[in-house]
């Protein structure tokens, strides 16, 4: 478990970090066994089934395995997995009976909505490289980034020796709900980066967060929580936190955006204040309209709703948000968030070292600066 | 049961073509109980479950609903959820446990897909009016799309009552393994598109097809089969001719889109030679680029590599493929296909009226000039 990488960012110290970075390795030597690297006969008909005819293993290999390969390898946390197997196991269940290759399902499901998203965000840079449309063309990349919303789930068909078939439909169940519900998330936050709708009050705003960040989260403890065994309430019970988590999560990722104190910003391959040249009503914006002088709060929307904005528009918004005192606000509010939810969850975690390392988690990821 | 609506182009005569009208008022209510026209708190519930904060019914009416519908209301034939009907009844399936909803699935999905391809593709119009990307924009039209793909699954819990857990669990399988097809014949033939592989041969793309258009056709006979309690070897062979129907529609498409002699094509609302400015290698082009001599098929590849084509090129293209002989080969290739797979499907089916009538559908399909 002894974490050998070196990371080029200061992060806080603690369990958590290690186990991250060890189960790291694992899931990604997880993926490469359903997604290897090179394309072979053998692969495509484990995945594809036998063909009728003859599968074209040039066209596999440059657009799918080649483009999901060249995004996945710029890293990621991969904590979904990560909040997958800690409550599998805060809920008591069983080793022998872990469905482990379901696993993949969250992070590359994740990965994909990534890639579809830079390409209707039109982004040009992720992770400290041109976003994969970019790399690969739109088509390859909209296309890769579907492929990972079904492939994963094939691990559900190569794992039924440990789940019931109850449980199987549970999962399925679960994971249409969720894929249906980012949608209407990503539907929501897309109309309102065009600026369609000027006002947008917090709840609005939590509940397209809830979806289109918590979903994935939501879904991973879901799953885990099935295949634990556990009951409805249960099952609900930690959805919700890890819902709580995806919003707290996005509000940290919007902080980050354009906290001009982030000392990490260099090595976070990010470029700045994408969030102000979007146009995205962040719970600063929204907070700071409410807030703001008549003159703050008109400056802000235009800058806002102009096409392209130069660094020193960009500044000018941050320094609005600053002003009202926004960011502080958003990272309490995150906070309040999470612990409501943890409060409610708490009671269902077994004291078995799990239940410690998950609350751990939770501190991190709303309090992470990278 | 009577066709009234008004029909502005010639078609064959026969019971399919009225079959296939008054079914298609049927799906269409069906899908509007699904999805109404205009969204209401009520059905925000009933699709996306209680919010814990607070919906935004604005973005979901003018990103989800009105792009979904401005597509479905151009028309389309809705022959895969009447495949479906058909192959239920064909194998006995009862009335009273015909999970009705279901129809809604690979129609919707084969919509959705045909929205991400458009952009894909760069298409221009897509029946009689621009893509939808052109209109709302690529953001709302890939989030569309990709809601389609799992949102008419939603349609499988609230049949409970009609289906077995075993049942359910066969069809969500079913599902996955299609979708997770389809990108395989997607990227196969996004690939060809960019001119990366100039020797294709036959069997490739007829695996290409089965894949990219075979995948919903085989998934809509296959769910139809799992729906009637079908064994495993019922569910393989009628999947083999949904698939084979699906090569043979695509073979169909792409030779109506070349097809000089189309009296229809003003009434179509396709533009005229897509194929060729796409540069796609159909089996027309595979089959002449076999046969043809060195300086016409130098002259095909030169045209379906440039980046743009005029009126002229088209043309000159379609001459060479002509000249060879590749359209007859195409047509009487597509029958063959079909023909084979009837004949292992045959003795399955019922005599009960309906096996008639997917004879019929079938030859309608590949014989279509529209």
């Amino acid at each position: 478990m002894k974490n050998n990488n070196q990371t080029p960012i200061k992060i806080k110290e603690g369990k958590i970090i290690e186990f991250l970075e060890s189960k790291k390795h694992e899931i990604n030597y997880l993926i490469e066994t359903y997604l290897p690297r090179k394309v072979s006969e053998e692969w495509m008909e484990f995945i594809f089934g036998k063909p009728r005819y003859r599968y074209s293993l040039e066209s596999t290999q440059n657009t799918l395995i080649n483009p999901i390969w060249d995004f996945l390898d710029r890293g990621g946390k991969r904590w979904r997995p990560v909040l997958f197997l800690l409550i599998y196991e805060a809920l008591g269940g069983k080793k022998e009976k872990f469905p482990k290759d379901l696993l993949i399902i969250p992070e590359l499901v994740h990965n994909g909505t990534i890639m579809v998203d830079d390409i209707e965000d039109e982004g040009e840079l992720r992770r400290g490289k041109p976003t994969l449309h970019k790399l690969f063309g739109e088509d390859v990349a909209i296309n890769a980034g579907n492929f990972i919303y079904f492939f994963p789930l094939l691990a559900i068909q190569k794992n039924r020796d440990k789940l019931s078939e109850k449980q199987i439909n549970k999962i399925y169940d679960i994971y249409v709900q969720e894929m249906v519900n980012l949608s209407l998330g990503q539907g929501t936050d897309i109309y309102w980066h065009k600026g369609k709708a000027k006002e947008i009050d917090e709840s609005e705003y939590l509940q397209m967060c809830a979806y289109k960040t918590g979903c994935l989260a939501r879904m991973s403890a879901k799953i885990a929580a099935i295949c634990a065994s556990a009951n409805n309430e249960t099952i609900s019970k930690v959805g919700k936190i890890a819902e709580a988590l995806g919003v707290a999560f996005q509000i940290q990722d919007d902080i980050l955006d354009i906290d001009l104190k982030d000392e990490a910003r260099n090595n976070f391959g990010k470029s700045f204040g994408n969030d102000i040249k979007e146009g995205k009503r962040t719970l600063m914006v929204i907070y700071t309209s409410q807030k703001a002088n008549e003159k703050d709060k008109e400056r802000l929307a235009e800058i806002l709703d102009k096409e392209e904005n130069n660094e020193k528009e960009i500044v000018e918004a941050i320094k609005i948000l600053e002003k009202y005192g926004s960011l502080d606000y958003a990272r309490k509010k995150a906070r309040e968030i999470v612990e409501a939810s943890w409060k409610e969850a708490e009671p269902l975690l077994m004291e078995n070292g799990s239940k410690e390392l998950l609350k751990e988690f939770v501190n991190y990821l709303i309090e992470r600066q990278v």
